[in-house]
Protein backbone atom coordinates (compact mmCIF):
# COMPACT_ATOMS: atom_id res chain seq x y z
CA UNK A 1 0.00 0.00 0.00
CA UNK A 2 0.59 3.70 -0.52
CA UNK A 3 -0.14 5.75 1.86
CA UNK A 4 -1.14 9.89 1.25
CA UNK A 5 -1.76 12.19 3.52
CA UNK A 6 -3.88 15.47 2.74
CA UNK A 7 -2.38 17.52 5.44
CA UNK A 8 -4.31 21.28 5.62
CA UNK A 9 -1.40 23.92 6.37
CA UNK A 10 -3.78 26.80 7.33
CA UNK A 11 -3.87 29.97 5.48
CA UNK A 12 -0.67 31.77 5.93
CA UNK A 13 0.51 31.84 8.82
CA UNK A 14 3.04 29.19 9.88
CA UNK A 15 1.56 28.81 13.55
CA UNK A 16 -1.43 28.11 12.30
CA UNK A 17 -0.61 24.43 11.49
CA UNK A 18 -2.11 22.06 14.44
CA UNK A 19 0.30 19.91 16.22
CA UNK A 20 -1.12 16.70 14.18
CA UNK A 21 -0.14 18.45 10.85
CA UNK A 22 3.00 18.86 12.14
CA UNK A 23 3.13 15.06 13.37
CA UNK A 24 1.66 14.61 9.96
CA UNK A 25 4.39 16.06 7.93
CA UNK A 26 6.94 14.08 10.46
CA UNK A 27 6.40 10.80 9.36
CA UNK A 28 6.13 11.46 5.33
CA UNK A 29 8.61 9.96 2.84
CA UNK A 30 8.06 12.42 -0.14
CA UNK A 31 5.90 15.85 -0.29
CA UNK A 32 4.21 16.38 -2.89
CA UNK A 33 4.49 19.66 -4.82
CA UNK A 34 1.58 21.01 -7.47
CA UNK A 35 3.55 24.33 -8.94
CA UNK A 36 1.22 26.84 -10.91
CA UNK A 37 3.21 27.91 -13.65
CA UNK A 38 3.86 31.89 -14.15
CA UNK A 39 1.27 32.98 -11.51
CA UNK A 40 3.93 34.55 -9.30
CA UNK A 41 3.20 32.44 -6.32
CA UNK A 42 6.61 31.94 -5.78
CA UNK A 43 5.74 32.59 -2.21
CA UNK A 44 3.31 30.28 -1.39
CA UNK A 45 5.87 27.80 -2.33
CA UNK A 46 8.33 29.00 -0.15
CA UNK A 47 5.85 28.93 2.64
CA UNK A 48 5.77 25.11 2.37
CA UNK A 49 9.20 24.90 1.83
CA UNK A 50 10.07 27.06 5.10
CA UNK A 51 7.39 24.64 6.81
CA UNK A 52 9.57 21.48 6.04
CA UNK A 53 12.76 23.33 7.43
CA UNK A 54 10.69 23.46 10.48
CA UNK A 55 9.11 20.73 11.37
CA UNK A 56 10.74 17.82 8.50
CA UNK A 57 13.98 17.65 11.03
CA UNK A 58 13.24 13.80 12.32
CA UNK A 59 14.19 11.91 9.15
CA UNK A 60 14.98 12.16 5.53
CA UNK A 61 12.46 13.33 3.10
CA UNK A 62 11.92 13.88 -0.30
CA UNK A 63 10.20 16.81 -2.35
CA UNK A 64 8.83 15.67 -5.72
CA UNK A 65 7.31 18.14 -8.16
CA UNK A 66 4.79 18.56 -10.45
CA UNK A 67 3.20 21.10 -12.69
CA UNK A 68 -0.46 21.41 -11.62
CA UNK A 69 -2.37 21.61 -14.80
CA UNK A 70 -4.36 24.91 -16.28
CA UNK A 71 -8.45 25.48 -16.09
CA UNK A 72 -10.37 26.40 -19.25
CA UNK A 73 -11.06 30.14 -17.87
CA UNK A 74 -12.07 31.05 -21.56
CA UNK A 75 -14.85 28.00 -21.95
CA UNK A 76 -18.28 29.04 -22.11
CA UNK A 77 -19.35 25.19 -20.65
CA UNK A 78 -17.76 25.93 -16.76
CA UNK A 79 -18.71 22.58 -15.80
CA UNK A 80 -17.36 20.83 -18.32
CA UNK A 81 -14.24 22.72 -18.07
CA UNK A 82 -14.10 22.17 -14.40
CA UNK A 83 -14.44 18.16 -15.02
CA UNK A 84 -11.72 18.27 -17.99
CA UNK A 85 -9.18 19.76 -14.94
CA UNK A 86 -9.83 17.26 -12.54
CA UNK A 87 -9.36 14.71 -14.76
CA UNK A 88 -5.95 16.20 -15.70
CA UNK A 89 -4.97 16.92 -11.96
CA UNK A 90 -6.06 13.18 -11.39
CA UNK A 91 -3.50 12.11 -13.64
CA UNK A 92 -0.89 14.63 -12.75
CA UNK A 93 -0.82 12.90 -9.21
CA UNK A 94 -1.23 9.55 -10.11
CA UNK A 95 2.22 10.03 -12.05
CA UNK A 96 3.26 11.89 -9.86
CA UNK A 97 2.82 8.59 -7.12
CA UNK A 98 3.99 6.18 -9.69
CA UNK A 99 7.48 7.78 -10.16
CA UNK A 100 8.19 8.52 -6.49
CA UNK A 101 6.50 6.12 -4.15
CA UNK A 102 7.78 2.58 -2.88
CA UNK A 103 5.53 0.46 -1.43
CA UNK A 104 4.80 1.12 2.31
CA UNK A 105 5.70 4.35 1.72
CA UNK A 106 3.70 7.71 2.82
CA UNK A 107 3.18 10.70 0.65
CA UNK A 108 2.28 13.66 1.81
CA UNK A 109 0.37 17.41 0.10
CA UNK A 110 0.30 20.53 1.89
CA UNK A 111 -2.65 21.73 1.16
CA UNK A 112 -3.42 25.62 2.16
CA UNK A 113 -6.44 25.97 4.56
CA UNK A 114 -8.15 23.27 4.70
CA UNK A 115 -8.44 20.27 2.62
CA UNK A 116 -12.55 20.36 2.31
CA UNK A 117 -12.83 23.63 1.45
CA UNK A 118 -12.49 24.51 -2.01
CA UNK A 119 -9.35 22.34 -2.97
CA UNK A 120 -9.78 19.42 -5.70
CA UNK A 121 -7.08 17.35 -4.62
CA UNK A 122 -9.17 15.10 -2.36
CA UNK A 123 -11.72 14.20 -5.35
CA UNK A 124 -8.45 13.59 -7.33
CA UNK A 125 -7.47 10.86 -4.70
CA UNK A 126 -11.22 9.62 -4.70
CA UNK A 127 -11.47 9.45 -8.66
CA UNK A 128 -7.99 7.63 -8.42
CA UNK A 129 -9.74 5.10 -5.88
CA UNK A 130 -13.01 4.44 -8.52
CA UNK A 131 -10.91 3.98 -11.22
CA UNK A 132 -8.93 0.95 -9.51
CA UNK A 133 -6.37 1.92 -7.60
CA UNK A 134 -6.49 -0.59 -4.70
CA UNK A 135 -2.84 0.40 -3.57
CA UNK A 136 -4.04 4.10 -2.71
CA UNK A 137 -5.37 4.96 0.83
CA UNK A 138 -5.40 8.20 2.16
CA UNK A 139 -6.25 10.31 4.94
CA UNK A 140 -7.34 13.47 5.42
CA UNK A 141 -5.81 15.93 8.40
CA UNK A 142 -7.89 19.19 8.98
CA UNK A 143 -6.47 22.56 8.27
CA UNK A 144 -7.80 26.41 9.76
CA UNK A 145 -9.63 27.82 6.82
CA UNK A 146 -9.30 31.40 5.59
CA UNK A 147 -12.57 32.20 7.31
CA UNK A 148 -11.28 31.30 10.85
CA UNK A 149 -8.50 33.08 9.95
CA UNK A 150 -11.08 36.41 8.73
CA UNK A 151 -13.12 36.06 11.91
CA UNK A 152 -10.17 35.75 14.47
CA UNK A 153 -8.90 38.72 12.46
CA UNK A 154 -11.77 40.64 12.31
CA UNK A 155 -12.90 38.96 15.68
CA UNK A 156 -16.46 38.56 14.08
CA UNK A 157 -18.45 36.08 15.44
CA UNK A 158 -19.49 34.21 12.57
CA UNK A 159 -23.01 33.09 13.23
CA UNK A 160 -25.97 35.23 13.99
CA UNK A 161 -29.06 34.13 15.84
CA UNK A 162 -31.17 32.46 14.10
CA UNK A 163 -30.03 32.95 10.58
CA UNK A 164 -27.54 30.76 8.33
CA UNK A 165 -24.62 31.05 7.49
CA UNK A 166 -23.98 30.53 3.86
CA UNK A 167 -20.30 30.04 2.05
CA UNK A 168 -20.05 30.93 -1.53
CA UNK A 169 -18.15 32.05 -4.41
CA UNK A 170 -17.62 35.09 -6.37
CA UNK A 171 -19.04 33.66 -9.55
CA UNK A 172 -22.04 32.92 -7.21
CA UNK A 173 -22.24 36.61 -5.88
CA UNK A 174 -21.94 37.88 -9.37
CA UNK A 175 -25.17 35.74 -10.39
CA UNK A 176 -27.03 35.36 -7.58
CA UNK A 177 -30.05 37.32 -5.91
CA UNK A 178 -28.73 40.45 -4.19
CA UNK A 179 -31.65 40.62 -1.76
CA UNK A 180 -30.83 37.23 -1.01
CA UNK A 181 -27.33 37.71 1.00
CA UNK A 182 -28.07 37.99 4.66
CA UNK A 183 -24.98 36.27 6.04
CA UNK A 184 -22.44 35.17 3.17
CA UNK A 185 -18.52 34.12 3.34
CA UNK A 186 -17.42 34.72 -0.08
CA UNK A 187 -14.06 33.01 -1.37
CA UNK A 188 -12.69 32.57 -4.81
CA UNK A 189 -13.39 36.11 -6.09
CA UNK A 190 -11.28 37.74 -8.43
CA UNK A 191 -13.49 39.90 -10.40
CA UNK A 192 -14.63 42.17 -7.44
CA UNK A 193 -18.14 40.75 -7.37
CA UNK A 194 -19.04 42.53 -4.19
CA UNK A 195 -19.18 45.62 -6.47
CA UNK A 196 -22.21 44.07 -8.04
CA UNK A 197 -23.92 44.42 -4.58
CA UNK A 198 -23.04 48.37 -3.67
CA UNK A 199 -26.30 49.40 -3.82
CA UNK A 200 -27.35 47.36 -0.92
CA UNK A 201 -26.92 49.93 1.65
CA UNK A 202 -27.90 48.16 4.04
CA UNK A 203 -24.91 45.34 3.69
CA UNK A 204 -21.66 45.57 6.14
CA UNK A 205 -18.51 43.71 4.56
CA UNK A 206 -15.53 42.33 6.24
CA UNK A 207 -12.83 42.01 3.93
CA UNK A 208 -9.25 40.57 4.08
CA UNK A 209 -6.33 39.86 1.71
CA UNK A 210 -3.58 37.20 2.92
CA UNK A 211 -4.54 36.82 5.92
CA UNK A 212 -2.42 35.47 8.44
CA UNK A 213 0.57 36.41 6.46
CA UNK A 214 2.95 39.10 6.57
CA UNK A 215 0.81 40.87 3.40
CA UNK A 216 -2.35 40.82 5.55
CA UNK A 217 -4.91 43.86 5.00
CA UNK A 218 -8.07 43.73 6.98
CA UNK A 219 -10.79 46.00 5.67
CA UNK A 220 -14.68 46.37 6.66
CA UNK A 221 -17.65 48.76 7.04
CA UNK A 222 -20.78 49.83 5.06
CA UNK A 223 -20.16 48.07 1.52
CA UNK A 224 -21.55 51.41 0.09
CA UNK A 225 -18.81 53.39 1.20
CA UNK A 226 -15.93 50.50 1.78
CA UNK A 227 -16.00 48.75 -1.80
CA UNK A 228 -13.93 51.62 -3.69
CA UNK A 229 -10.92 50.89 -0.91
CA UNK A 230 -11.02 47.05 -1.14
CA UNK A 231 -10.96 47.59 -5.08
CA UNK A 232 -7.68 49.59 -4.98
CA UNK A 233 -6.22 47.56 -2.54
CA UNK A 234 -6.49 44.28 -4.59
CA UNK A 235 -5.54 46.57 -7.55
CA UNK A 236 -1.88 47.66 -5.40
CA UNK A 237 -1.52 44.06 -4.47
CA UNK A 238 -1.77 42.68 -7.82
CA UNK A 239 0.39 45.22 -8.94
CA UNK A 240 2.78 44.80 -5.92
CA UNK A 241 3.63 40.71 -6.02
CA UNK A 242 1.28 39.72 -8.69
CA UNK A 243 -1.52 38.26 -6.88
CA UNK A 244 -3.57 38.43 -3.78
CA UNK A 245 -5.38 35.94 -2.33
CA UNK A 246 -8.80 37.68 -0.10
CA UNK A 247 -12.31 36.42 1.20
CA UNK A 248 -15.01 38.46 2.68
CA UNK A 249 -17.95 38.28 4.89
CA UNK A 250 -21.15 40.32 3.36
CA UNK A 251 -23.57 40.72 6.06
CA UNK A 252 -27.21 42.79 6.02
CA UNK A 253 -27.46 45.27 8.77
CA UNK A 254 -30.26 44.55 11.15
CA UNK A 255 -29.82 47.36 13.25
CA UNK A 256 -27.94 50.37 12.49
CA UNK A 257 -24.16 49.62 12.91
CA UNK A 258 -24.82 46.66 15.17
CA UNK A 259 -22.00 43.54 14.90
CA UNK A 260 -24.91 40.82 16.32
CA UNK B 1 -4.80 46.40 30.47
CA UNK B 2 -5.62 43.25 30.68
CA UNK B 3 -5.86 40.79 27.64
CA UNK B 4 -7.93 38.09 26.93
CA UNK B 5 -7.43 35.56 24.53
CA UNK B 6 -10.18 33.54 23.05
CA UNK B 7 -8.13 30.40 22.77
CA UNK B 8 -9.71 27.74 19.87
CA UNK B 9 -8.64 24.32 21.10
CA UNK B 10 -10.62 22.19 18.13
CA UNK B 11 -13.29 19.73 18.80
CA UNK B 12 -11.65 16.65 20.89
CA UNK B 13 -8.69 15.79 19.83
CA UNK B 14 -5.88 17.56 21.76
CA UNK B 15 -3.89 17.02 18.16
CA UNK B 16 -6.28 19.18 16.34
CA UNK B 17 -4.43 22.63 18.39
CA UNK B 18 -2.61 24.59 16.20
CA UNK B 19 1.01 26.07 17.17
CA UNK B 20 -0.36 29.66 17.85
CA UNK B 21 -2.97 28.18 20.22
CA UNK B 22 0.11 26.03 22.18
CA UNK B 23 2.31 29.09 22.41
CA UNK B 24 -1.24 31.65 23.74
CA UNK B 25 -1.66 29.05 26.33
CA UNK B 26 2.12 29.42 27.19
CA UNK B 27 1.44 32.96 27.85
CA UNK B 28 -1.39 32.93 29.98
CA UNK B 29 -1.36 34.09 33.81
CA UNK B 30 -4.97 33.11 34.27
CA UNK B 31 -7.41 29.94 32.89
CA UNK B 32 -11.00 30.90 33.46
CA UNK B 33 -13.29 27.82 33.22
CA UNK B 34 -17.28 28.41 33.21
CA UNK B 35 -18.58 24.71 34.08
CA UNK B 36 -21.87 24.01 32.79
CA UNK B 37 -23.79 22.73 35.70
CA UNK B 38 -25.21 18.95 35.75
CA UNK B 39 -24.84 18.97 31.89
CA UNK B 40 -22.40 15.41 32.98
CA UNK B 41 -19.61 16.92 30.84
CA UNK B 42 -17.01 16.43 33.13
CA UNK B 43 -14.84 14.78 29.89
CA UNK B 44 -15.06 18.39 28.35
CA UNK B 45 -13.40 19.99 31.92
CA UNK B 46 -11.18 17.48 32.22
CA UNK B 47 -10.29 17.84 28.07
CA UNK B 48 -9.07 21.22 29.13
CA UNK B 49 -7.00 19.98 31.90
CA UNK B 50 -5.47 17.86 29.99
CA UNK B 51 -4.24 20.61 27.11
CA UNK B 52 -3.17 22.46 30.66
CA UNK B 53 -1.23 19.42 32.03
CA UNK B 54 0.32 18.93 28.58
CA UNK B 55 1.22 22.53 27.05
CA UNK B 56 1.44 25.15 29.91
CA UNK B 57 4.52 23.56 31.30
CA UNK B 58 7.07 27.11 31.01
CA UNK B 59 5.75 28.62 33.69
CA UNK B 60 2.90 28.77 36.72
CA UNK B 61 -0.95 29.77 35.94
CA UNK B 62 -3.83 29.85 37.61
CA UNK B 63 -7.35 28.43 37.28
CA UNK B 64 -10.44 30.60 37.74
CA UNK B 65 -13.85 28.87 37.69
CA UNK B 66 -17.08 30.59 37.22
CA UNK B 67 -20.92 28.74 36.75
CA UNK B 68 -22.31 29.33 33.04
CA UNK B 69 -25.20 30.44 33.13
CA UNK B 70 -28.02 28.32 31.87
CA UNK B 71 -30.09 29.38 29.24
CA UNK B 72 -33.93 29.43 29.76
CA UNK B 73 -34.70 27.10 27.11
CA UNK B 74 -38.53 27.19 28.10
CA UNK B 75 -39.32 30.23 26.85
CA UNK B 76 -41.38 30.99 24.03
CA UNK B 77 -39.19 33.99 23.27
CA UNK B 78 -36.28 32.46 21.87
CA UNK B 79 -34.13 35.66 20.81
CA UNK B 80 -35.52 37.12 24.14
CA UNK B 81 -33.58 34.06 26.26
CA UNK B 82 -30.93 34.39 24.02
CA UNK B 83 -30.06 37.98 24.28
CA UNK B 84 -30.73 37.68 28.60
CA UNK B 85 -28.17 34.26 28.57
CA UNK B 86 -25.46 36.65 26.52
CA UNK B 87 -26.27 39.08 29.38
CA UNK B 88 -26.13 36.96 32.59
CA UNK B 89 -23.16 35.28 31.11
CA UNK B 90 -21.34 38.87 29.95
CA UNK B 91 -21.46 39.45 33.65
CA UNK B 92 -20.22 35.79 35.09
CA UNK B 93 -17.06 37.07 32.76
CA UNK B 94 -16.85 40.93 34.19
CA UNK B 95 -16.95 38.96 37.48
CA UNK B 96 -14.47 36.44 36.77
CA UNK B 97 -11.75 38.90 35.40
CA UNK B 98 -12.23 41.29 38.57
CA UNK B 99 -12.11 39.12 40.60
CA UNK B 100 -8.64 37.04 39.22
CA UNK B 101 -6.80 39.16 37.06
CA UNK B 102 -4.27 42.03 37.65
CA UNK B 103 -3.40 45.09 35.51
CA UNK B 104 -1.19 43.92 33.06
CA UNK B 105 -2.09 40.18 32.86
CA UNK B 106 -3.31 37.99 30.35
CA UNK B 107 -6.11 35.64 31.15
CA UNK B 108 -7.12 33.06 28.68
CA UNK B 109 -10.67 30.52 27.37
CA UNK B 110 -10.15 27.55 26.13
CA UNK B 111 -12.89 27.19 23.50
CA UNK B 112 -13.89 24.45 22.01
CA UNK B 113 -13.81 24.24 18.18
CA UNK B 114 -13.37 27.94 16.93
CA UNK B 115 -14.29 31.01 18.69
CA UNK B 116 -16.20 32.33 15.70
CA UNK B 117 -18.70 29.64 15.26
CA UNK B 118 -21.61 29.15 17.45
CA UNK B 119 -19.92 30.54 20.85
CA UNK B 120 -21.01 33.47 22.63
CA UNK B 121 -17.77 34.09 24.54
CA UNK B 122 -16.40 36.34 21.88
CA UNK B 123 -19.71 38.72 21.43
CA UNK B 124 -19.58 39.01 25.88
CA UNK B 125 -16.26 40.22 25.20
CA UNK B 126 -17.31 42.69 22.83
CA UNK B 127 -20.18 43.92 25.04
CA UNK B 128 -17.93 44.17 28.26
CA UNK B 129 -15.95 46.44 26.12
CA UNK B 130 -19.12 48.34 24.30
CA UNK B 131 -20.64 49.00 28.61
CA UNK B 132 -17.00 50.53 28.74
CA UNK B 133 -14.24 48.50 29.77
CA UNK B 134 -11.76 49.90 28.35
CA UNK B 135 -8.98 48.18 30.49
CA UNK B 136 -10.10 45.21 28.26
CA UNK B 137 -8.44 44.25 25.07
CA UNK B 138 -8.59 40.29 24.02
CA UNK B 139 -7.55 38.52 20.70
CA UNK B 140 -8.98 35.52 18.72
CA UNK B 141 -6.94 32.71 18.56
CA UNK B 142 -8.68 30.71 14.99
CA UNK B 143 -9.42 26.85 16.48
CA UNK B 144 -10.24 24.10 13.93
CA UNK B 145 -13.93 23.67 13.79
CA UNK B 146 -16.21 20.43 14.12
CA UNK B 147 -16.93 20.94 10.53
CA UNK B 148 -13.54 20.09 9.60
CA UNK B 149 -12.81 17.56 11.75
CA UNK B 150 -16.60 16.16 10.35
CA UNK B 151 -15.22 16.24 6.38
CA UNK B 152 -11.78 14.82 7.31
CA UNK B 153 -13.17 11.97 9.05
CA UNK B 154 -15.56 11.37 6.06
CA UNK B 155 -12.89 12.48 3.45
CA UNK B 156 -16.06 14.35 1.75
CA UNK B 157 -15.24 17.92 0.17
CA UNK B 158 -17.35 20.47 1.63
CA UNK B 159 -18.00 22.17 -1.90
CA UNK B 160 -19.31 21.09 -4.93
CA UNK B 161 -19.47 23.16 -8.25
CA UNK B 162 -21.52 25.66 -8.39
CA UNK B 163 -23.32 25.44 -5.42
CA UNK B 164 -23.48 27.31 -2.18
CA UNK B 165 -22.65 25.58 1.43
CA UNK B 166 -25.11 26.27 4.14
CA UNK B 167 -24.11 26.23 7.86
CA UNK B 168 -27.14 26.28 10.10
CA UNK B 169 -28.85 24.87 12.86
CA UNK B 170 -30.84 21.78 14.44
CA UNK B 171 -33.73 24.54 14.94
CA UNK B 172 -33.81 26.12 11.73
CA UNK B 173 -33.82 22.53 10.02
CA UNK B 174 -36.95 22.13 11.56
CA UNK B 175 -38.80 24.96 10.76
CA UNK B 176 -37.34 26.09 7.18
CA UNK B 177 -38.50 24.58 4.03
CA UNK B 178 -37.00 20.82 3.47
CA UNK B 179 -36.78 21.14 -0.42
CA UNK B 180 -34.22 24.11 -0.11
CA UNK B 181 -31.55 21.91 1.58
CA UNK B 182 -28.99 21.32 -1.06
CA UNK B 183 -25.73 21.12 1.14
CA UNK B 184 -26.05 21.91 4.80
CA UNK B 185 -24.11 21.40 7.32
CA UNK B 186 -26.06 21.22 10.49
CA UNK B 187 -25.06 21.85 13.97
CA UNK B 188 -26.65 22.49 17.57
CA UNK B 189 -29.00 19.75 16.95
CA UNK B 190 -30.42 18.75 20.07
CA UNK B 191 -33.93 17.31 18.57
CA UNK B 192 -33.21 14.69 16.11
CA UNK B 193 -33.82 17.64 13.47
CA UNK B 194 -33.01 15.24 10.39
CA UNK B 195 -35.81 12.85 11.18
CA UNK B 196 -38.35 15.73 9.45
CA UNK B 197 -36.43 15.17 6.17
CA UNK B 198 -36.41 11.71 5.52
CA UNK B 199 -38.92 11.46 3.22
CA UNK B 200 -36.65 13.50 0.74
CA UNK B 201 -35.45 10.66 -0.97
CA UNK B 202 -32.60 11.96 -2.77
CA UNK B 203 -30.76 13.58 0.20
CA UNK B 204 -27.37 11.39 1.75
CA UNK B 205 -26.81 12.41 5.49
CA UNK B 206 -22.42 11.99 6.32
CA UNK B 207 -23.05 12.14 10.17
CA UNK B 208 -20.85 12.35 13.53
CA UNK B 209 -20.80 12.08 17.15
CA UNK B 210 -17.99 13.30 19.18
CA UNK B 211 -15.85 13.57 16.20
CA UNK B 212 -11.56 13.78 16.72
CA UNK B 213 -12.33 11.88 20.55
CA UNK B 214 -12.12 8.62 21.52
CA UNK B 215 -15.82 8.75 21.18
CA UNK B 216 -16.14 9.39 17.60
CA UNK B 217 -18.96 7.82 15.90
CA UNK B 218 -19.29 8.20 12.65
CA UNK B 219 -22.55 7.36 10.11
CA UNK B 220 -23.14 8.01 6.51
CA UNK B 221 -25.52 6.82 3.52
CA UNK B 222 -29.23 8.03 1.96
CA UNK B 223 -30.54 9.71 4.99
CA UNK B 224 -34.24 7.21 4.58
CA UNK B 225 -32.10 4.44 5.11
CA UNK B 226 -30.00 6.25 7.58
CA UNK B 227 -31.97 8.16 9.90
CA UNK B 228 -33.16 5.81 12.78
CA UNK B 229 -29.34 3.83 12.64
CA UNK B 230 -28.37 7.53 13.80
CA UNK B 231 -31.32 8.12 16.02
CA UNK B 232 -30.34 4.66 17.96
CA UNK B 233 -26.82 6.08 17.92
CA UNK B 234 -27.40 9.46 19.91
CA UNK B 235 -29.73 7.41 22.30
CA UNK B 236 -27.24 4.93 23.41
CA UNK B 237 -24.14 7.74 23.63
CA UNK B 238 -26.57 10.00 25.29
CA UNK B 239 -27.48 6.63 27.98
CA UNK B 240 -23.89 5.71 28.62
CA UNK B 241 -22.16 8.90 28.84
CA UNK B 242 -24.90 11.76 29.26
CA UNK B 243 -24.32 13.70 25.95
CA UNK B 244 -23.53 13.27 22.20
CA UNK B 245 -22.07 16.20 20.27
CA UNK B 246 -23.13 15.62 16.72
CA UNK B 247 -22.17 17.61 13.04
CA UNK B 248 -24.03 16.23 10.25
CA UNK B 249 -24.32 17.14 6.47
CA UNK B 250 -27.11 16.99 4.61
CA UNK B 251 -26.70 16.79 1.09
CA UNK B 252 -28.86 16.14 -2.21
CA UNK B 253 -27.60 13.82 -4.48
CA UNK B 254 -26.90 14.69 -8.33
CA UNK B 255 -26.52 11.53 -9.56
CA UNK B 256 -27.32 8.49 -8.04
CA UNK B 257 -24.81 8.04 -4.89
CA UNK B 258 -22.15 10.13 -6.11
CA UNK B 259 -20.16 12.01 -3.79
CA UNK B 260 -19.54 15.01 -6.36
C1 LIG C 1 -8.63 27.39 -3.79
S1 LIG C 1 -9.33 28.18 -2.38
C2 LIG C 1 -8.57 27.31 -1.06
C3 LIG C 1 -9.16 27.58 0.30
C4 LIG C 1 -8.47 26.84 1.43
N1 LIG C 1 -8.56 25.40 1.23
C5 LIG C 1 -9.01 27.22 2.80
O1 LIG C 1 -9.44 26.32 3.56
O2 LIG C 1 -8.97 28.40 3.16
C6 LIG C 1 -8.51 29.74 -2.44
C7 LIG C 1 -9.37 30.87 -1.93
O3 LIG C 1 -9.33 30.85 -0.50
C8 LIG C 1 -9.31 32.17 0.01
N2 LIG C 1 -8.07 32.34 0.78
C9 LIG C 1 -7.10 31.43 0.96
N3 LIG C 1 -6.14 31.89 1.76
C10 LIG C 1 -6.51 33.14 2.13
C11 LIG C 1 -5.94 34.13 2.99
N4 LIG C 1 -4.79 33.93 3.62
N5 LIG C 1 -6.61 35.31 3.12
C12 LIG C 1 -7.78 35.51 2.50
N6 LIG C 1 -8.35 34.61 1.70
C13 LIG C 1 -7.74 33.43 1.51
C14 LIG C 1 -9.44 33.11 -1.18
O4 LIG C 1 -10.80 33.38 -1.36
C15 LIG C 1 -8.91 32.25 -2.32
O5 LIG C 1 -9.48 32.62 -3.54
C1 LIG D 1 -21.84 25.51 20.95
S1 LIG D 1 -21.40 24.78 19.41
C2 LIG D 1 -19.67 25.06 19.38
C3 LIG D 1 -19.00 24.76 18.06
C4 LIG D 1 -17.51 24.98 18.08
N1 LIG D 1 -17.19 26.37 18.38
C5 LIG D 1 -16.85 24.58 16.75
O1 LIG D 1 -16.17 25.41 16.15
O2 LIG D 1 -16.97 23.41 16.35
C6 LIG D 1 -21.58 23.07 19.80
C7 LIG D 1 -22.03 22.24 18.61
O3 LIG D 1 -20.90 21.98 17.80
C8 LIG D 1 -20.96 20.68 17.27
N2 LIG D 1 -19.78 19.92 17.74
C9 LIG D 1 -18.82 20.38 18.57
N3 LIG D 1 -17.86 19.46 18.75
C10 LIG D 1 -18.22 18.39 18.01
C11 LIG D 1 -17.62 17.11 17.77
N4 LIG D 1 -16.46 16.77 18.33
N5 LIG D 1 -18.26 16.26 16.93
C12 LIG D 1 -19.42 16.61 16.36
N6 LIG D 1 -20.02 17.78 16.55
C13 LIG D 1 -19.43 18.67 17.38
C14 LIG D 1 -22.29 20.08 17.71
O4 LIG D 1 -23.23 20.35 16.71
C15 LIG D 1 -22.59 20.88 18.94
O5 LIG D 1 -23.97 20.96 19.18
Amino acid sequence: MKTILLIGIGPGDPDALTLAAVKAIRRTDVFFFLEKEGEGKDSLIRFRHDILAEHATDRPYRIATGASPKRDRASADYRGAVEDWRRRRTQVIADLIDANMDDGETGAFLLWGDPALYDGTMQNLHDLIAEGREDIAFTVIPGITCIQALTARHRLPLNRVGEDIVITTGRQIETGDPAAVRNSVVMLDSRDAYMRLRDQTDLDIYWGGDVGSPDEVLLSGPLDATADRIAETIKAQRARKGWVMDTYILRRRTRPRDRD
